[in-house]
C-alpha cells in the first residue's frame, strides 16, 4: 500500500478550519474502498501546522481521488487559507 | 491522542533488517493497549530510509514504552544498523 505524509501550514488562526475542512474530507475518503486511511494532525512543535497521514491501496488509487469532484471541493476550499504544504514523503506500507 | 512521525536512515543495505527488527516491534506494541498504531515504511524517494507512523493513548504512554525491556532489546538490535534518527513531527491527532 502507498502512503503519505504531508504537511500545511494556513496562514496565521486558520489551523482549526483547515482541521475541520480536512476532517469532513478525510470521513469521505475512508468511507471509499480505495482509502485505508486519512488521519488529520496539528504540530505539537509548530504553529498554524497540519500534519496528513494517508494510506491508499495504491499510488494510482491516490491520484485518481484528486480528480474527484468532492475532493477538489475540499481542495478549493482550503486553498485560500493556505500559506505553504510540502510532501514531507511518499512511501511503500510494510506494516 | 498522541502521534509521532520518525525518519531512519540505516547504514547502505541495511533498510529491509530495520523493517524487519520494527515489524516485529509493532506487533508487541499493537498488543497493548496504550498504542493505537504503529506503523513502518519504506521511502520512495529515499534510499535506507524508513518511516514511522505511531499513534499513542499520550504523550507519556509511549514515553513509558521507552523503558519496557522488551523495547530496549528492539532498540539495542536497530542501534548497530542504525546511521541516524530524526523526529520528523510530534502531533495532536484529530481524527
Amino acid at each position: 500500500m502507498y502512503a503519505l505524509i504531508g504537511k500545511m501550514v494556513t496562514q496565521k488562526g486558520q489551523r482549526d478550519r483547515l482541521v475541520a475542512i480536512l476532517s469532513e474530507a478525510a470521513r469521505e475518503m475512508e468511507a471509499t474502498a480505495d482509502c485505508e486511511s486519512y488521519r488529520v494532525h496539528v504540530s505539537l512543535d509548530e504553529a498554524d501546522t497540519v500534519f496528513i497521514y494517508e494510506v491508499w491501496r495504491s499510488e494510482e488509487a491516490h491520484a485518481a481521488s484528486l480528480s474527484l469532484p468532492e475532493v477538489k471541493e475540499y481542495i478549493d476550499q482550503a486553498k485560500p487559507i493556505l500559506d505553504r504544504v510540502e510532501r514531507v514523503a511518499a512511501l511503500e506500507l510494510r506494516t
